[in-house]
C-alpha cells in the first residue's frame, strides 16, 4: 500500500484538507476508468478485509470508546460509536449487497443528428465528493462504498470521536480492498485531523470537491450548507427533518394509530413523526385514543396552543426528542398546505381510506417523500429502494432529492459521435 | 383578464420583484394541476395571440428601439432587441414546435414494496421559477412558454431596453392565451422595473423562487450566482462558454478546417470555438492552412506566448471578439487536460481517424458535451434536442447539466401508495 496522506503531518487543517482533496483528486481517474466489474470486486474485497481486520478494528475502536466516556460522551452518542461483532457483520452483509447491486447504464443513445452523427447521454462521475458525517464509526465504511460504486473519488471527514476508528478502517480495510482489485488506494481519503474547522475547510474547495454530502441535521448542518455555497460549493443535506402524518376525516383510525407507532419506532432521527395533523371533525374523538397510543410508547403531545413552530423538530432536541406536535385542521388541502409551509419538506403520508382525498393530498404537498397509508419512516433509501442512501437531500430544485443513493451521484453529459 | 401585478405602483425594486414572486406562487398550483391538453393548448393560444396582436407588439418594440438608439445601443444589441415580421413568425412556430413537444411521464413505477404498498417517483413541477435575461424580447416568449410547458410558474426580469415590448407580450399574448385555456393568468409575471437591482432581488427569494436561469455570461451572471448561494437559491446558469477544438495528429485536416468554420459561424455566442488546441506533431504544418481559414473568416488566431489566459473568452470582448486562441498540445490527453482545467467545461470536439484516441479524449473530458468530429456550435438545446434550451449549466455537480430544457425543471418526489 503506498504512502497516503495519513502518514504526512499538515501544519493546518486547511491545508490536511487540501492535501487529502489533492489526493483524491489525482487518483479520481482510477476509479473513472474502472470496469463494473473492478469496482463490484472492491466492494467485495472491502467486505473480506472487514472480517480479516475485525480484530484491529475493534481495538481501535475500543480505544475511541475509551477515550469519548472519559470525555463524557453521553450513552447514545456512545452507543452510535461503538462496533460490535454484530455491527461488523452488518457492515460486510451491506457490501456484499452493494456489490451485487446493479450499475446504472452509463450511456443511453438518444438518437441521430444531421450529418451523419448520433447523440448519446452519457453519465460520468463527479470526480470527487466529500463527505462529512458524525462519529459513527460504520459510516465510514458505508459512505466510502457508495462513493466507490458510483465510481467516485472521496474526502471524508469524521466526528472526532470515531476518528480512530476510521482510520484503521481505512488503512486496513477500504485502502487495502482498493489495491486488491488494482484499484489507486488514495482514492478514499480520511481528513487526518479531529479538528472541527475540517468540514468547514472541506466546502471550501469547489475546483477540487464541487460537490459534499452533509449527513446529519441542526444548525451545523445548516450553516456548513451556507458557507458551502458561498465558496460556490454545492452539498446534498437535510439540515431539518421531521415526518408529520395526517389522520385524515375517513381515515381507518385502527390503521391511523398503528401507523402513528410505526412512525415513531426511533426518535433521534429525521423521519420519525414529529407533526401530528388530525382532520377537526375527528379531532375530539381521536385525541384521547392517539394520547393513549403515544403514552404507551412513551411519547409526549405538545397540544395546542403551541409555545412553538408548528413544524418545530423534537428529534434534534435532546431534552424534549419524545415529543409529537399535535394540530387539528380544516382537511386535507389545510393539512398538504400546513406541511408545505411549516415543515421542512422531507416527507408526509396522509391516512384515509378515500383515495379522491389520498389523490388530493398527495398532489398538494411538494415534499421528497408522499405517503398514503405508510410510515413516515419509509422515507428512507434503504427502505425505499433497497440500497443504502449516502444522505437524504431536501432541496426545492432539480437533481437528487430525498434518498440520494449511488446512482445520484453522477455528472450528466452528452456526446455526439459519427454514426 | 384580471388585474396583474403590473398596474400596481411598488415603491421599492425588490418589493415590486417580491409581489411579483408571490403572485405567481398563488397562480402556479393552476399550472401544476393542468392537464397535458390545457399545457399545450396554451403554448398554441399564444401563437395565435402573437399573430393577432402583430401591430401592437411592433408597435412596442418600436419605441424601445427608438428609445435605445437615443441612447447610444450599439448595431448588435439593437438587432438583439428588433423584433421584425420575420422573428415573429419564427417566434410562433417555436411555440406549435413546443406546444407538439412531447410530456414526460409523470410517474415511474419503481416496484412493491413490504405490506401491500407500491412504489412511484414522480416527476413535480419546482413552483415558481426565476428567470433573468437580456433585452431580447423574443425571450421572453421563448423562456415563458417552456416554464408553462414544464407547468412552472414564472417570475421573468428581462434587460431594461426590452420592457416594452416584453410588457405587451406579456399582456397581450402571454397572460390571454393562459386564460383561454383557463389556466391562472398570473402564473407568468414580469418584473415591472427597469432596474437592474431587480436581477438582483430577484435571487434572494429563496422560499418563494428557490431556482433561477440565468441567460447571458460574464461578470453579471457571475455575480448574481454567487448572490443567489448566498441566499439559498440555485441558479442555472453558464457564466464563462467557450469551445474548445482538438486537432490531433490523425485528423483528416480538410474536415477539421471545416469544422473550425463551423464552430465559427457566429462570434457572440458561449458556443463557438474559443480555443484551438492542435497536435505538437502537425502544429507547423496545419497552422499556415488554419490562418488561412481563420483570415477568410476575418477571425485573429491569438498565438503562443499568450499574454492572457489560455481559456480567456474572446466572445465577451466586445473590442477582439474575432479572436480565437492557438495552442499546441503533446496528445489528445494532454488536450482532455488543458480542456478540463482551463476552460469553462462547456463543450469540446476531437477531430480525429482514429477511433482509440478519440475514446480517450471523450472519457477524459468532463465538460457538459463532447463531440468527435462535429462543431462546438451543437451544444444546443435546440440543435441536440430538438426543444429550446430554457439556459445551459455548467455545474460539475448532479443535476440539469449542459443545455436545461423542459423536462429538467422538475422536482423528484417518491411516493408510497398501497398496491
Amino acid at each position: 500500500m503506498p504512502m497516503s496522506v495519513l502518514d504526512v503531518s499538515p501544519t493546518t487543517v486547511a491545508s490536511a484538507v487540501a492535501a487529502c482533496a489533492t489526493a483524491a483528486r489525482a487518483a479520481a481517474p482510477s476509479l473513472a476508468k474502472a470496469s463494473d466489474e473492478a469496482i463490484d470486486g472492491a466492494l467485495a474485497a472491502m467486505a473480506t478485509r472487514l472480517s480479516g481486520a475485525r480484530a484491529l478494528v475493534l481495538e481501535a475502536n475500543a480505544a475511541d470508546i475509551e477515550a469519548a466516556q472519559a470525555a463524557g460522551m453521553s450513552a447514545g452518542l456512545l452507543d452510535r460509536l461503538r462496533i460490535t461483532d454484530e455491527r461488523l457483520t452488518a457492515m460486510a452483509e451491506a457490501l456484499h449487497l452493494l456489490a451485487a447491486a446493479p450499475h446504472p447504464t452509463r450511456s443511453v443513445e438518444l438518437g441521430e443528428l444531421p450529418g451523419g452523427l448520433r447523440l448519446v447521454e452519457r453519465r460520468r462521475p463527479v470526480g470527487v465528493i466529500g463527505a462529512n458525517y458524525e462519529a459513527r464509526p460504520n459510516v465510514t465504511v458505508d459512505v466510502a462504498s457508495q462513493l466507490i460504486k458510483s465510481r467516485n473519488a472521496g474526502v471524508l471527514r469524521t466526528g472526532s470521536a470515531a476518528l480512530g476508528s476510521a482510520t484503521t478502517l481505512l488503512r486496513s480495510v477500504i485502502a487495502p480492498a482498493l489495491s486488491d482489485v488494482d484499484l489507486d488506494p488514495a482514492a478514499v481519503q480520511l481528513v487526518p485531523s479531529a479538528d472541527r474547522a475540517a468540514a468547514g475547510a472541506l466546502v471550501q474547495l469547489p475546483d477540487l470537491v464541487p460537490l459534499v454530502i452533509l449527513r446529519g441535521s441542526g444548525d451545523s448542518t445548516r450553516s456548513l450548507g451556507q458557507l458551502a455555497a458561498q465558496h460556490g460549493v454545492r452539498t446534498l443535506a437535510h439540515a431539518d427533518g421531521g415526518g408529520v402524518l395526517y389522520l385524515d376525516v375517513a381515515a381507518d383510525l385502527d390503521l391511523g394509530i398503528d401507523l402513528i407507532r410505526r412512525s415513531l419506532d426511533r426518535l433521534g432521527v429525521c423521519n420519525r413523526l414529529n407533526l401530528l395533523l388530525v382532520h377537526e371533525d375527528i379531532y375530539a374523538t381521536a385525541l384521547p385514543v392517539i394520547q393513549g397510543a403515544l403514552s404507551t410508547l412513551d411519547v409526549t403531545p405538545s397540544l395546542p396552543p403551541h409555545d412553538h413552530a408548528v413544524g418545530y423538530e423534537w428529534a434534534l432536541d435532546a431534552d424534549r426528542e419524545a415529543t409529537v406536535t399535535i394540530l387539528p385542521v380544516a382537511d386535507a388541502a389545510d393539512a398538504a398546505r400546513v406541511s408545505n409551509e411549516e415543515t421542512s419538506g422531507l416527507a408526509a403520508c396522509i391516512v384515509t381510506e378515500s383515495s379522491e382525498t389520498a389523490d388530493e393530498f398527495m398532489a398538494a404537498y411538494a415534499g421528497t417523500g408522499v405517503f398514503w397509508n405508510a410510515p413516515t419512516r419509509l422515507l428512507d433509501g434503504f427502505k425505499l429502494l433497497g440500497v443504502p442512501e449516502t444522505g437524504i437531500n431536501i432541496d426545492k430544485v432539480p437533481g437528487p432529492r430525498g434518498p440520494v443513493t449511488y446512482p445520484d451521484l453522477c455528472l450528466r453529459q452528452y456526446a455526439v459521435l459519427p454514426a
